[in-house]
C-alpha cells in the first residue's frame, strides 16, 4: 500500500515551472506515514499518460495527481485517466453552478470553455476548489486503486488538499501516528554558526532536529513522531527550550510567527505605535509590516521617501545632510527615523535608507550598504549599519534591510521590557 | 530518440528538499533540442531504481541520473547502474589522486569512505567534478543508450552540466537546433477568455503557443525550434503580433516585463513623475515600483496611509467624507490620489484603498472591495472598483490590487500617448 505522485504539464518538462507541488505533497505524505517511492512528471500528452498509468497502478495504490485541470485544450487530465480506465465522464450540474458562481461574484461571465471542467468520470467524486475554478475528484476505479487529481497552480492545490485529501486519507487510515513539527526562527546568526551550537542535537532521532537556510532567517525543524499532538509535544518542548536557552535573542520565533508579527504582539503588549519611513526598500517595510492582519491597532502607515525632496519635505531631513553626507547616511538615516515618527504622531519610527543597486554605488558606498534608523519614544535615535554585500543582488537586499529593520525594533522593544 | 531525468534521493520522496535539478536539466534539454517526455524520481534503493531503468530504457535513449553519488552508503547510483546492466566496477587511479589532492588543498585527510566514488563501470568514462569529491560518468552500456550521472548538489550539477555534458552533447550532434521562446504577458482577461479568443494558434507546432496562469498576470508562450535566433524570431514574431493585435491592451509586455518596468518605460517616456497613496497595500505599490532599477527618474515616493488620521493630516482626506463613506470608498480614493500627487508634487497620483481581509468587512464592503484613484498631470481625478472576492486571502488581495493599480496607470498613459 503505497501513494505515487504524478505531475502533468508540458511545461515542467520545459523547465519553465518548477516543481514545487511535488515536494509538497512528498512532505505530507510523509506527515501522514504513507509510503511513497517513486514521483512521475510527464507531459499533457494522452498517449503517455496512459503509459505512466499503467506502471502506477502496479506499483501503487493512491494515484496524486496534479495538473492539467484548467479549461484549455492541453488540460486533459480527467478525461485522460477515464479513458484509461474505459470510463465515461458525466457532467455534474453542481460544479458548473459554482463555476458561473465565481465568475460572476468578479463581475464575469463564465466561458463556455470551462464547462468542461465540470466533466467527471462515472462514479468519481469532486474535489471542490475553493479559490479556482478547476475541482479535482476522488476516484475509486477498481478496488485497489484510489485516484485523487488537483489543480497544478500551487495555492489552490495546497488549500484543496488540506481541506478534502487530509480529511479523506485519514477516514482511510492513514495519519494515526502522527508527525509534528516545530519550526524555530533566528536572525542574527549563521546557518553554520547556530548548527555548530547545536550539533549535539542531530543525532536525535525522536524527535529529530535539522537546521534550514530561509530567506532573511535561519530555521531549526524539531520533528517528532507521536500518537498525537500532546505526546508530540512532550518530546520537542525540551528540545525547544534547549535550543531557545543557547540562542538567546537570535531566536524570534516559531511556526507561523514573522518578524513583523512580533513586533506587532510586542508593540501591542505596550500598547505603542510605529511608523516607517523608507528610501531603497520603497514600502517593502510597510508592506511586511501589514502582512500581518489586524496591524492597524499599532501601524500607522509611513512616508516612502524614494527622493531627496521627499526626504526633506515631509521627514524634514536636513537638505545640508542630504548634501555633505549623501542620503546613504547614519545621520540621514535618524533623521527620517525621528522625522516619521513626528510627522505621523507615532511612538516608534523606523527609517531604512541605503544602495540596492544594481547603480547607484560609490567606492566608499558599495552596494549593499544599509543604514537602518530608530527613534523611540523618548525621541532617543540610533542609527545602525549594514553591509549586506553586492553579489546578493537588488531584490535580496531590499529584503534583508526590511528584515534587519524589523530585528532592531524586536530587540530595542525586548530589552526595555526586560529592564 | 529522446532523454528522461532520473532522480535519485530519498530526501526527495520525504519532501525535504525541492528538486531544483529537474528544473534545471528540463530547460538545458529543452535549449539544446533534445525531446524529453519524462521525469522520475526514486529513493536510494537497488531495485527500485533496477525498476526505474528497466522502463526508462525501453522509452528514452539518453538517461540522465543526478544524486546518489556521494561517499556513504546510501550513495549507491553507480553501482546499482553497473549491476542492471552486469558490468563489473573498476577503481579509478586518477580519480583516486584527484580526491585525495582535494583534501589535501583544504587540509584534511581523504577519509577512506571516498574511495569508492573512484568505483566506476567498466568502459565508462569518469565525468569530472570541478567543486566536489563526486564525479560522475558517461557511458554507453548498450549501442542505442547512453547514461549520464551527476551528483545531487546543484551547483556542483550545474557546473557539470556545462564543462562535460554540453560539449559531450553537441559533439553527438544534439543543440544544432535551438528552442527559443517568447513569454507574453496580459492583465485584464481571463485564461480561459484570452485561451478562446488565441484558440487556433494551439495546434500550431512550430512555433508552439501555450497559455500560462500566473500570479496577477495571463501567459502565452510561443516557442520556435530554430537553427538560431533569428530563424527563431521569424517564426514568432508573425504570431506573437497577430496576438498583440487579437489583445490589444491587455497584453502589457513580454519576457522580463513587469506592469511596473512597462509603467517606468512610460513615465520615463513623457518624463513625468508619480507618487502613490497606499491604505490596505502598505508599501506594497511601492516595493513592486521600486524593484525596477532605476525607478528614482519616475518614482518620487509615497506615502503609506494606513491609519484614517494618516489620510487627513498628509493627504488632505477630508475627515467628514471618512466619516461618511468610510475610507474604503471612491471618494476617498480619489481624495487620496490628488493628495498625495500634490503632498509629493509629482505629475501622477494613484492611490489604493480596500479590504484586504481577514477583518474589517461588512455586508456592503465585502473583504476583496478595493477602490484604486489616479490623479492625473491635469488634475482629473478617477477612481474604479475592483472586486477581487473574499476567498482570495489577503495576500493576494493586496497583490492584486497593486497590479491592478500599476495597470490602470498604464492604460491611461497609453491612452495618452494614442491621443
Amino acid at each position: 500500500m503505497s501513494a505515487e505522485i504524478i505531475c502533468i504539464g508540458t511545461e515542467l518538462l520545459l523547465g519553465d515551472v518548477l516543481n514545487t507541488n511535488c515536494q509538497y505533497l512528498a512532505q505530507e505524505l510523509a506527515n501522514l506515514g504513507i509510503p511513497h517511492y517513486y514521483q512521475t512528471v510527464v507531459g499533457d500528452n494522452v498517449e503517455r499518460i496512459h503509459q505512466v498509468l499503467e506502471i502506477a497502478i502496479k506499483r501503487a495504490s493512491i494515484l496524486i495527481f496534479t495538473g492539467g485541470l484548467g479549461p484549455t485544450p492541453d488540460d486533459l487530465t480527467t478525461e485522460t485517466i477515464a479513458s484509461f480506465f474505459k470510463t465515461p465522464m458525466e457532467e455534474d450540474g453542481g460544479i458548473i453552478q459554482d463555476i458561473e458562481n465565481k465568475f460572476t461574484s468578479v463581475g464575469r461571465v463564465m466561458s463556455p470553455s470551462n464547462r468542461k471542467q465540470a466533466l467527471l468520470p462515472h462514479g468519481a467524486i469532486s474535489l471542490p476548489n475553493p479559490t479556482g475554478t478547476a475541482p479535482g475528484i476522488i476516484w475509486q476505479p477498481k478496488d485497489d486503486i484510489t485516484i485523487m487529481t488537483f489543480p497544478g497552480v500551487p495555492s489552490e492545490m495546497y488549500r484543496m488538499w488540506q481541506k478534502t485529501a487530509v480529511p479523506f486519507l485519514k477516514s482511510q487510515g492513514w495519519g494515526n501516528d502522527i508527525i509534528y513539527s516545530e519550526m524555530m526562527r533566528f536572525r542574527g546568526i549563521s546557518e553554520s554558526a547556530l548548527a555548530e551550537q547545536v550539533t549535539h542535537l542531530f543525532d536525535s532521532n525522536n524527535p529529530t532536529v535539522a537546521p534550514y537556510a530561509g530567506k532573511g532567517e535561519v530555521r531549526l525543524r524539531i520533528a517528532a513522531k507521536a500518537r498525537d499532538k500532546n505526546q508530540a509535544e512532550a518530546l520537542i518542548n525540551p528540545v525547544a527550550k534547549e535550543i531557545k536557552h543557547i540562542a538567546g535573542l537570535n531566536y524570534f520565533g516559531s511556526n507561523e510567527d514573522t518578524l513583523a508579527s512580533v513586533v506587532g504582539k510586542l508593540l501591542n503588549t505596550e500598547g505603542q505605535t510605529l511608523s516607517v519611513a523608507e528610501s531603497c526598500t520603497g514600502g517593502g517595510l510597510g508592506s511586511m509590516l501589514t502582512e500581518v492582519p489586524g496591524s492597524s491597532s499599532y501601524f500607522s502607515g509611513g512616508v516612502i521617501a524614494y527622493a531627496n525632496q521627499v526626504k526633506n519635505a515631509l521627514l524634514n531631513v536636513n537638505n545640508k545632510d542630504l548634501e555633505q553626507y549623501g542620503a546613504v547616511s547614519n545621520i540621514v538615516a535618524e533623521q527620517m527615523a525621528l522625522g516619521v515618527k513626528q510627522c505621523l504622531d507615532t511612538d516608534w519610527g523606523v527609517s531604512i535608507t541605503g544602495i540596492a543597486g544594481p547603480d547607484g554605488n560609490t567606492v566608499e558606498k558599495p552596494i549593499g550598504l544599509v543604514y537602518i534608523g530608530l527613534a523611540t519614544p523618548e525621541n532617543k535615535v540610533v542609527s545602525h549599519e549594514y553591509r549586506f554585500g553586492k553579489q546578493r543582488g537588488r531584490e535580496l537586499v531590499r529584503y534583508l534591510s526590511s528584515c534587519s529593520a524589523l530585528d532592531l525594533l524586536r530587540r530595542s522593544l525586548i530589552k526595555r521590557q526586560q529592564d
